[in-house]
Protein backbone atom coordinates (compact mmCIF):
# COMPACT_ATOMS: atom_id res chain seq x y z
CA UNK A 1 0.00 0.00 0.00
CA UNK A 2 2.55 2.27 1.20
CA UNK A 3 4.25 1.77 -2.71
CA UNK A 4 1.35 2.45 -4.09
CA UNK A 5 1.20 6.09 -2.96
CA UNK A 6 5.18 6.16 -2.79
CA UNK A 7 5.25 5.31 -6.90
CA UNK A 8 1.61 7.61 -7.57
CA UNK A 9 0.81 9.81 -10.41
CA UNK A 10 -2.34 11.74 -10.98
CA UNK A 11 -3.56 9.89 -13.81
CA UNK A 12 -5.65 12.11 -16.67
CA UNK A 13 -6.14 9.78 -19.40
CA UNK A 14 -8.77 6.95 -19.14
CA UNK A 15 -9.43 3.65 -20.83
CA UNK A 16 -12.67 3.63 -22.21
CA UNK A 17 -13.54 0.54 -19.65
CA UNK A 18 -16.45 1.18 -17.30
CA UNK A 19 -15.86 1.35 -13.54
CA UNK A 20 -18.21 -1.72 -11.79
CA UNK A 21 -20.98 -0.44 -9.90
CA UNK A 22 -19.60 -2.97 -7.41
CA UNK A 23 -16.53 -2.12 -7.42
CA UNK A 24 -17.39 1.83 -7.02
CA UNK A 25 -19.95 1.65 -4.31
CA UNK A 26 -17.62 -0.28 -2.38
CA UNK A 27 -14.73 1.77 -2.58
CA UNK A 28 -16.92 4.70 -1.59
CA UNK A 29 -18.70 2.86 1.16
CA UNK A 30 -15.31 2.22 2.60
CA UNK A 31 -14.27 5.49 2.29
CA UNK A 32 -16.90 6.63 4.44
CA UNK A 33 -15.21 4.82 7.12
CA UNK A 34 -12.79 7.99 7.28
CA UNK A 35 -12.68 9.79 10.64
CA UNK A 36 -15.79 12.35 10.95
CA UNK A 37 -16.38 15.17 13.14
CA UNK A 38 -18.63 13.78 16.34
CA UNK A 39 -19.15 10.83 13.87
CA UNK A 40 -22.00 13.51 12.22
CA UNK A 41 -20.53 12.37 8.51
CA UNK A 42 -21.08 15.88 6.66
CA UNK A 43 -20.47 15.21 3.18
CA UNK A 44 -22.49 14.26 0.20
CA UNK A 45 -20.78 12.54 -3.18
CA UNK A 46 -22.39 12.75 -6.29
CA UNK A 47 -21.80 10.78 -9.17
CA UNK A 48 -21.87 11.32 -12.63
CA UNK A 49 -21.38 8.89 -15.14
CA UNK A 50 -24.37 10.39 -18.03
CA UNK A 51 -22.68 12.00 -20.50
CA UNK A 52 -25.54 15.23 -20.24
CA UNK A 53 -24.19 15.83 -17.29
CA UNK A 54 -20.62 15.56 -17.77
CA UNK A 55 -21.21 18.31 -20.32
CA UNK A 56 -23.00 20.39 -17.86
CA UNK A 57 -20.00 19.94 -15.52
CA UNK A 58 -17.27 20.39 -18.31
CA UNK A 59 -17.49 24.29 -18.34
CA UNK A 60 -17.55 24.87 -14.34
CA UNK A 61 -13.68 22.58 -14.58
CA UNK A 62 -13.01 25.32 -17.65
CA UNK A 63 -13.43 22.03 -20.17
CA UNK A 64 -10.53 19.94 -19.01
CA UNK A 65 -10.52 16.82 -21.03
CA UNK A 66 -11.20 14.37 -17.76
CA UNK A 67 -14.49 15.34 -17.24
CA UNK A 68 -15.91 14.31 -20.70
CA UNK A 69 -13.38 11.72 -20.75
CA UNK A 70 -13.23 9.73 -17.55
CA UNK A 71 -16.00 6.98 -17.21
CA UNK A 72 -16.95 8.44 -13.60
CA UNK A 73 -16.91 11.99 -12.21
CA UNK A 74 -17.08 12.33 -8.65
CA UNK A 75 -18.15 15.58 -6.80
CA UNK A 76 -17.78 15.39 -3.22
CA UNK A 77 -19.73 17.71 -1.35
CA UNK A 78 -19.56 19.58 1.84
CA UNK A 79 -23.11 18.86 3.47
CA UNK A 80 -24.66 20.23 6.31
CA UNK A 81 -28.28 20.06 4.78
CA UNK A 82 -29.22 15.96 5.55
CA UNK A 83 -28.06 16.52 9.47
CA UNK A 84 -30.12 19.66 9.58
CA UNK A 85 -33.28 17.83 8.43
CA UNK A 86 -32.40 15.20 10.65
CA UNK A 87 -32.35 17.70 13.56
CA UNK A 88 -35.58 19.52 12.47
CA UNK A 89 -37.58 16.20 12.43
CA UNK A 90 -36.22 15.83 16.07
CA UNK A 91 -37.25 18.67 17.82
CA UNK A 92 -34.09 19.98 17.94
CA UNK A 93 -32.60 23.44 16.60
CA UNK A 94 -29.61 23.08 14.28
CA UNK A 95 -26.76 25.78 14.41
CA UNK A 96 -24.63 25.34 11.47
CA UNK A 97 -25.24 27.92 8.64
CA UNK A 98 -22.14 28.98 9.53
CA UNK A 99 -18.32 29.47 8.61
CA UNK A 100 -16.89 27.18 11.45
CA UNK A 101 -19.79 24.48 10.52
CA UNK A 102 -18.78 25.04 6.81
CA UNK A 103 -15.06 23.92 7.61
CA UNK A 104 -16.26 21.01 9.53
CA UNK A 105 -17.99 19.92 6.52
CA UNK A 106 -15.44 20.73 4.31
CA UNK A 107 -12.51 18.76 6.46
CA UNK A 108 -15.07 15.61 6.54
CA UNK A 109 -15.68 15.50 2.74
CA UNK A 110 -11.79 15.95 1.87
CA UNK A 111 -10.67 13.37 4.39
CA UNK A 112 -13.53 11.05 2.49
CA UNK A 113 -12.22 12.11 -0.88
CA UNK A 114 -8.67 11.12 -0.02
CA UNK A 115 -9.55 7.83 1.56
CA UNK A 116 -11.49 7.27 -1.77
CA UNK A 117 -8.59 7.78 -3.93
CA UNK A 118 -6.34 6.09 -2.67
CA UNK A 119 -8.15 3.09 -2.15
CA UNK A 120 -9.07 3.03 -6.11
CA UNK A 121 -5.17 3.21 -6.71
CA UNK A 122 -4.58 0.61 -4.67
CA UNK A 123 -7.12 -1.25 -6.94
CA UNK A 124 -5.49 -0.27 -10.32
CA UNK A 125 -7.94 2.86 -11.04
CA UNK A 126 -6.66 6.21 -11.51
CA UNK A 127 -7.64 9.62 -10.23
CA UNK A 128 -7.19 13.15 -11.11
CA UNK A 129 -8.62 16.21 -8.33
CA UNK A 130 -10.11 19.14 -10.09
CA UNK A 131 -9.41 22.26 -7.69
CA UNK A 132 -11.67 24.22 -10.35
CA UNK A 133 -14.16 22.59 -8.34
CA UNK A 134 -14.23 26.00 -5.21
CA UNK A 135 -13.40 28.06 -8.86
CA UNK A 136 -16.81 27.98 -10.41
CA UNK A 137 -19.21 26.32 -7.45
CA UNK A 138 -22.14 27.88 -8.73
CA UNK A 139 -22.15 26.30 -11.79
CA UNK A 140 -21.63 22.73 -9.97
CA UNK A 141 -24.71 23.79 -7.37
CA UNK A 142 -26.71 24.35 -10.65
CA UNK A 143 -25.66 21.25 -12.52
CA UNK A 144 -26.09 18.98 -9.81
CA UNK A 145 -29.03 20.64 -8.14
CA UNK A 146 -27.25 21.39 -4.63
CA UNK A 147 -29.61 22.96 -2.55
CA UNK A 148 -28.70 24.93 0.87
CA UNK A 149 -26.26 23.84 3.16
CA UNK A 150 -24.36 21.66 0.30
CA UNK A 151 -20.99 22.40 -1.20
CA UNK A 152 -18.88 21.55 -3.89
CA UNK A 153 -15.30 20.67 -1.95
CA UNK A 154 -13.56 18.97 -4.81
CA UNK A 155 -14.05 16.85 -7.68
CA UNK A 156 -12.07 13.87 -8.86
CA UNK A 157 -12.43 11.76 -12.25
CA UNK A 158 -11.78 8.33 -11.96
CA UNK A 159 -10.87 5.86 -14.42
CA UNK A 160 -8.87 3.08 -15.58
CA UNK A 161 -5.04 4.49 -16.90
CA UNK A 162 -4.50 4.88 -20.20
CA UNK A 163 -1.30 6.73 -19.67
CA UNK A 164 1.87 6.65 -17.16
CA UNK A 165 3.35 10.35 -16.87
CA UNK A 166 6.79 10.50 -15.60
CA UNK A 167 6.23 11.32 -11.41
CA UNK A 168 6.36 14.80 -10.46
CA UNK A 169 8.83 16.56 -8.26
CA UNK A 170 8.08 16.85 -4.58
CA UNK A 171 10.24 19.28 -2.21
CA UNK A 172 12.08 17.71 0.04
CA UNK A 173 10.73 16.07 3.24
CA UNK A 174 13.11 18.53 5.46
CA UNK A 175 11.54 21.37 3.51
CA UNK A 176 8.23 20.58 4.58
CA UNK A 177 8.53 19.00 8.10
CA UNK A 178 9.32 20.75 11.38
CA UNK A 179 10.35 19.57 14.65
CA UNK A 180 8.61 21.12 17.74
CA UNK A 181 8.13 24.93 16.34
CA UNK A 182 8.14 26.01 12.79
CA UNK A 183 11.69 26.71 11.82
CA UNK A 184 11.17 29.85 9.73
CA UNK A 185 12.88 29.53 5.99
CA UNK A 186 16.06 31.93 5.31
CA UNK A 187 16.70 33.15 1.88
CA UNK A 188 19.36 30.37 1.84
CA UNK A 189 16.89 27.58 2.65
CA UNK A 190 14.43 28.98 0.30
CA UNK A 191 17.46 28.54 -2.35
CA UNK A 192 17.76 24.92 -1.21
CA UNK A 193 14.34 24.10 -0.92
CA UNK A 194 13.61 25.00 -4.71
CA UNK A 195 16.70 24.54 -6.36
CA UNK A 196 15.58 20.68 -7.77
CA UNK A 197 12.20 22.43 -8.94
CA UNK A 198 14.07 25.06 -10.71
CA UNK A 199 16.25 23.06 -12.04
CA UNK A 200 14.18 20.44 -13.97
CA UNK A 201 14.06 20.82 -17.72
CA UNK A 202 10.38 20.70 -17.69
CA UNK A 203 9.73 23.57 -15.71
CA UNK A 204 12.97 25.50 -17.23
CA UNK A 205 10.47 24.74 -20.26
CA UNK A 206 7.75 26.61 -18.70
CA UNK A 207 9.92 29.57 -17.90
CA UNK A 208 10.41 29.83 -22.01
CA UNK A 209 7.26 28.71 -22.93
CA UNK A 210 5.51 31.93 -20.67
CA UNK A 211 8.47 34.61 -21.66
CA UNK A 212 9.12 34.69 -18.09
CA UNK A 213 12.15 35.20 -15.89
CA UNK A 214 12.02 32.97 -13.03
CA UNK A 215 9.46 29.99 -12.23
CA UNK A 216 7.84 31.55 -9.70
CA UNK A 217 6.85 33.97 -12.26
CA UNK A 218 4.93 31.33 -14.28
CA UNK A 219 2.74 30.98 -10.72
CA UNK A 220 2.09 34.35 -9.68
CA UNK A 221 1.70 35.62 -13.43
CA UNK A 222 0.07 33.10 -15.29
CA UNK A 223 -1.25 29.89 -13.28
CA UNK A 224 -1.80 31.47 -9.74
CA UNK A 225 -2.82 34.99 -10.28
CA UNK A 226 -3.59 37.69 -7.54
CA UNK A 227 -6.35 39.40 -9.67
CA UNK A 228 -8.13 35.78 -10.16
CA UNK A 229 -7.08 34.57 -6.41
CA UNK A 230 -8.97 38.02 -5.22
CA UNK A 231 -12.09 37.53 -7.75
CA UNK A 232 -12.24 33.63 -6.68
CA UNK A 233 -12.53 34.59 -3.31
CA UNK A 234 -15.08 36.90 -3.27
CA UNK A 235 -17.21 34.49 -5.48
CA UNK A 236 -16.36 32.00 -3.00
CA UNK A 237 -17.89 33.97 -0.01
CA UNK A 238 -20.82 35.12 -2.23
CA UNK A 239 -21.86 31.36 -3.02
CA UNK A 240 -20.84 30.63 0.42
CA UNK A 241 -23.64 32.85 1.70
CA UNK A 242 -26.08 31.88 -1.10
CA UNK A 243 -26.07 28.06 -0.07
CA UNK A 244 -27.06 29.10 3.53
CA UNK A 245 -23.42 29.03 5.58
CA UNK A 246 -21.83 32.37 6.33
CA UNK A 247 -24.75 34.32 7.83
CA UNK B 1 -5.45 -2.24 2.11
CA UNK B 2 -9.04 -2.05 1.60
CA UNK B 3 -9.59 -4.15 4.65
CA UNK B 4 -7.15 -1.78 6.89
CA UNK B 5 -9.82 1.09 5.89
CA UNK B 6 -13.02 -1.13 6.45
CA UNK B 7 -11.84 -2.17 9.57
CA UNK B 8 -10.33 1.22 11.12
CA UNK B 9 -11.08 3.22 14.07
CA UNK B 10 -9.73 5.97 15.82
CA UNK B 11 -7.72 5.26 18.55
CA UNK B 12 -7.27 7.55 22.11
CA UNK B 13 -5.30 5.52 23.77
CA UNK B 14 -1.31 4.29 23.16
CA UNK B 15 1.35 2.33 24.18
CA UNK B 16 4.01 4.38 25.52
CA UNK B 17 6.63 2.94 22.57
CA UNK B 18 7.52 5.39 20.93
CA UNK B 19 7.23 5.36 16.80
CA UNK B 20 10.82 5.10 15.38
CA UNK B 21 12.07 8.28 13.81
CA UNK B 22 12.51 6.45 10.29
CA UNK B 23 8.75 5.50 10.56
CA UNK B 24 7.42 8.40 10.90
CA UNK B 25 10.06 10.28 8.54
CA UNK B 26 8.72 7.46 5.62
CA UNK B 27 5.14 7.73 6.38
CA UNK B 28 5.12 11.88 6.16
CA UNK B 29 7.42 11.78 3.34
CA UNK B 30 5.30 8.94 1.55
CA UNK B 31 1.87 11.26 2.04
CA UNK B 32 3.58 14.11 0.40
CA UNK B 33 2.86 12.69 -2.92
CA UNK B 34 -0.89 13.25 -2.33
CA UNK B 35 -1.98 15.37 -4.80
CA UNK B 36 -1.36 19.01 -4.40
CA UNK B 37 -2.67 21.83 -6.03
CA UNK B 38 -0.47 22.86 -9.46
CA UNK B 39 2.61 21.09 -7.27
CA UNK B 40 2.81 23.91 -4.77
CA UNK B 41 2.86 21.23 -2.04
CA UNK B 42 0.95 24.19 0.65
CA UNK B 43 1.59 22.84 3.71
CA UNK B 44 3.87 22.26 6.75
CA UNK B 45 3.77 19.72 9.25
CA UNK B 46 4.47 21.02 12.85
CA UNK B 47 6.23 17.24 14.75
CA UNK B 48 5.59 17.11 18.58
CA UNK B 49 7.23 14.60 20.86
CA UNK B 50 8.67 16.79 23.37
CA UNK B 51 6.59 16.84 26.58
CA UNK B 52 7.07 20.64 27.37
CA UNK B 53 5.37 21.16 24.21
CA UNK B 54 2.70 19.03 23.93
CA UNK B 55 1.74 20.45 27.26
CA UNK B 56 1.93 23.84 25.80
CA UNK B 57 -0.65 22.39 22.99
CA UNK B 58 -2.89 20.68 25.75
CA UNK B 59 -5.25 23.35 26.93
CA UNK B 60 -6.04 23.99 22.77
CA UNK B 61 -7.46 20.85 22.43
CA UNK B 62 -9.41 21.48 25.24
CA UNK B 63 -7.01 18.86 27.90
CA UNK B 64 -8.15 15.63 25.78
CA UNK B 65 -5.65 13.42 27.17
CA UNK B 66 -4.29 11.93 23.83
CA UNK B 67 -2.09 15.25 23.48
CA UNK B 68 0.08 14.41 26.54
CA UNK B 69 -0.45 10.97 25.91
CA UNK B 70 0.11 10.05 22.71
CA UNK B 71 3.88 9.68 21.62
CA UNK B 72 3.42 12.20 18.54
CA UNK B 73 1.19 14.62 18.10
CA UNK B 74 1.08 16.45 14.42
CA UNK B 75 -0.14 19.16 13.81
CA UNK B 76 -0.41 19.86 9.75
CA UNK B 77 -0.72 23.57 8.90
CA UNK B 78 -1.79 25.18 5.58
CA UNK B 79 1.67 27.13 4.37
CA UNK B 80 1.37 29.32 1.76
CA UNK B 81 4.67 30.91 3.59
CA UNK B 82 7.21 29.01 2.24
CA UNK B 83 5.92 29.30 -1.29
CA UNK B 84 5.34 33.21 -1.14
CA UNK B 85 8.99 33.54 0.24
CA UNK B 86 9.97 31.65 -2.85
CA UNK B 87 8.15 34.01 -5.11
CA UNK B 88 9.82 36.94 -3.50
CA UNK B 89 12.80 35.78 -3.74
CA UNK B 90 12.44 35.16 -7.62
CA UNK B 91 11.34 38.77 -8.70
CA UNK B 92 7.61 37.57 -8.50
CA UNK B 93 5.00 38.83 -6.64
CA UNK B 94 3.06 36.71 -4.71
CA UNK B 95 -1.11 37.09 -4.22
CA UNK B 96 -1.93 34.31 -1.74
CA UNK B 97 -3.33 36.51 1.04
CA UNK B 98 -7.23 36.09 0.37
CA UNK B 99 -9.82 33.06 1.08
CA UNK B 100 -9.10 31.08 -2.13
CA UNK B 101 -5.67 30.70 -1.43
CA UNK B 102 -6.63 29.64 2.21
CA UNK B 103 -8.82 27.14 1.41
CA UNK B 104 -6.31 25.96 -1.57
CA UNK B 105 -3.48 25.18 1.11
CA UNK B 106 -6.08 23.69 3.48
CA UNK B 107 -7.34 21.52 0.75
CA UNK B 108 -3.93 20.26 0.35
CA UNK B 109 -3.07 19.89 3.77
CA UNK B 110 -6.11 17.86 4.22
CA UNK B 111 -5.08 15.49 1.45
CA UNK B 112 -1.84 15.34 3.11
CA UNK B 113 -2.88 14.54 6.66
CA UNK B 114 -5.66 11.29 5.63
CA UNK B 115 -2.89 9.93 3.52
CA UNK B 116 -0.65 10.16 6.23
CA UNK B 117 -3.46 8.27 8.74
CA UNK B 118 -3.84 5.48 5.96
CA UNK B 119 -0.53 4.65 5.86
CA UNK B 120 -0.02 4.55 9.73
CA UNK B 121 -2.88 2.74 10.25
CA UNK B 122 -1.72 0.10 7.69
CA UNK B 123 1.53 0.15 9.54
CA UNK B 124 -0.29 -0.80 12.49
CA UNK B 125 -0.49 2.40 14.27
CA UNK B 126 -3.83 4.11 15.52
CA UNK B 127 -4.91 7.87 15.20
CA UNK B 128 -7.36 10.20 15.99
CA UNK B 129 -8.25 13.40 14.71
CA UNK B 130 -8.81 16.83 16.85
CA UNK B 131 -11.18 18.85 15.38
CA UNK B 132 -10.51 21.48 18.23
CA UNK B 133 -7.70 22.65 16.05
CA UNK B 134 -9.65 25.31 14.23
CA UNK B 135 -11.53 26.18 17.66
CA UNK B 136 -8.84 27.65 19.26
CA UNK B 137 -6.16 28.31 16.05
CA UNK B 138 -4.32 30.98 18.51
CA UNK B 139 -2.98 29.68 20.83
CA UNK B 140 -1.54 26.75 18.53
CA UNK B 141 -0.33 29.20 16.17
CA UNK B 142 1.28 30.73 19.41
CA UNK B 143 2.74 27.27 20.97
CA UNK B 144 4.15 26.25 17.47
CA UNK B 145 4.89 30.02 16.28
CA UNK B 146 3.19 30.03 13.15
CA UNK B 147 4.03 33.11 11.16
CA UNK B 148 2.46 34.84 8.54
CA UNK B 149 0.39 32.60 5.69
CA UNK B 150 0.57 29.66 7.88
CA UNK B 151 -2.65 28.37 9.74
CA UNK B 152 -3.16 24.71 11.26
CA UNK B 153 -5.93 23.57 10.07
CA UNK B 154 -6.25 19.35 11.80
CA UNK B 155 -3.79 18.05 14.22
CA UNK B 156 -3.38 14.21 14.42
CA UNK B 157 -2.25 12.40 17.51
CA UNK B 158 -0.18 9.26 16.48
CA UNK B 159 1.12 5.61 18.33
CA UNK B 160 0.43 2.14 19.05
CA UNK B 161 -2.83 1.32 20.18
CA UNK B 162 -3.52 0.59 23.68
CA UNK B 163 -7.75 -0.41 23.09
CA UNK B 164 -9.58 -1.54 20.56
CA UNK B 165 -12.69 -0.09 20.80
CA UNK B 166 -15.95 -1.42 19.19
CA UNK B 167 -16.18 0.10 15.41
CA UNK B 168 -18.75 3.16 15.45
CA UNK B 169 -21.80 3.45 13.15
CA UNK B 170 -22.00 5.31 9.99
CA UNK B 171 -24.90 5.80 7.42
CA UNK B 172 -25.07 3.51 4.82
CA UNK B 173 -24.37 4.25 1.62
CA UNK B 174 -27.10 5.11 -0.29
CA UNK B 175 -27.41 8.18 2.42
CA UNK B 176 -24.56 9.41 0.82
CA UNK B 177 -24.21 8.58 -2.82
CA UNK B 178 -26.80 10.43 -5.23
CA UNK B 179 -26.61 9.80 -9.10
CA UNK B 180 -26.06 12.33 -11.52
CA UNK B 181 -27.64 14.72 -9.17
CA UNK B 182 -28.71 15.54 -5.42
CA UNK B 183 -31.92 13.71 -4.71
CA UNK B 184 -32.78 15.72 -1.35
CA UNK B 185 -34.38 14.14 1.72
CA UNK B 186 -38.14 13.38 2.04
CA UNK B 187 -38.62 13.05 5.78
CA UNK B 188 -39.66 9.33 5.52
CA UNK B 189 -35.54 9.22 4.11
CA UNK B 190 -34.35 11.06 7.03
CA UNK B 191 -36.43 8.79 9.89
CA UNK B 192 -34.88 5.41 7.73
CA UNK B 193 -31.15 6.91 7.16
CA UNK B 194 -30.94 8.09 11.15
CA UNK B 195 -32.69 4.95 12.47
CA UNK B 196 -29.98 2.53 13.16
CA UNK B 197 -28.08 5.71 14.67
CA UNK B 198 -30.75 6.56 17.00
CA UNK B 199 -31.50 2.84 17.95
CA UNK B 200 -27.98 1.86 19.11
CA UNK B 201 -27.99 1.66 22.68
CA UNK B 202 -24.90 3.89 23.37
CA UNK B 203 -26.40 6.88 21.71
CA UNK B 204 -29.99 5.88 23.54
CA UNK B 205 -27.73 6.46 26.84
CA UNK B 206 -26.25 9.55 25.54
CA UNK B 207 -30.09 11.03 25.23
CA UNK B 208 -30.99 10.05 29.23
CA UNK B 209 -27.39 10.93 30.22
CA UNK B 210 -27.97 14.38 28.96
CA UNK B 211 -31.31 14.59 29.55
CA UNK B 212 -32.61 15.26 26.18
CA UNK B 213 -35.59 13.87 24.19
CA UNK B 214 -34.19 13.24 21.47
CA UNK B 215 -30.48 12.25 20.12
CA UNK B 216 -29.98 15.05 17.55
CA UNK B 217 -30.84 17.99 20.39
CA UNK B 218 -27.43 15.96 22.38
CA UNK B 219 -26.10 17.44 19.16
CA UNK B 220 -27.14 20.56 18.77
CA UNK B 221 -27.98 21.92 22.42
CA UNK B 222 -24.76 20.03 23.95
CA UNK B 223 -21.68 19.17 21.52
CA UNK B 224 -21.96 21.38 18.80
CA UNK B 225 -24.39 24.25 19.55
CA UNK B 226 -25.42 27.57 17.38
CA UNK B 227 -24.13 29.92 19.83
CA UNK B 228 -20.29 27.68 20.04
CA UNK B 229 -20.30 27.40 16.52
CA UNK B 230 -20.89 31.26 15.77
CA UNK B 231 -18.35 31.99 18.28
CA UNK B 232 -15.48 30.37 16.84
CA UNK B 233 -16.71 31.45 13.19
CA UNK B 234 -16.36 34.67 14.12
CA UNK B 235 -12.94 33.76 16.23
CA UNK B 236 -12.02 31.77 12.79
CA UNK B 237 -12.05 34.71 11.09
CA UNK B 238 -10.19 37.25 12.68
CA UNK B 239 -7.33 34.50 13.18
CA UNK B 240 -7.28 33.99 9.71
CA UNK B 241 -7.01 37.87 9.18
CA UNK B 242 -4.24 37.88 11.63
CA UNK B 243 -2.36 35.38 9.83
CA UNK B 244 -2.06 37.30 6.49
CA UNK B 245 -5.09 35.51 5.01
CA UNK B 246 -8.41 37.03 3.90
CA UNK B 247 -7.43 40.73 3.50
Amino acid sequence: MIETVRNRRTIRKYLSEDIPVDLLNDLLETSFRASTMGGMQLYSVVVTRDAEMKSLLSPAHFHQPMVEEAPVVLTFCADFRRFSLWCEQRKAVPGYNNLMSFMNAAMDTLLVAQTFCTLAEEKGLGICYLGTTTYNPEMIIDALRLPELVFPVTTVTVGYPDEMPPQVDRLSREAIVHQEVYRDYTSDDIDRIYACKESLPVNKQFVVENGKETLAQVFTDVRYTQKDNEFMSENLLKVLRKQGFFL
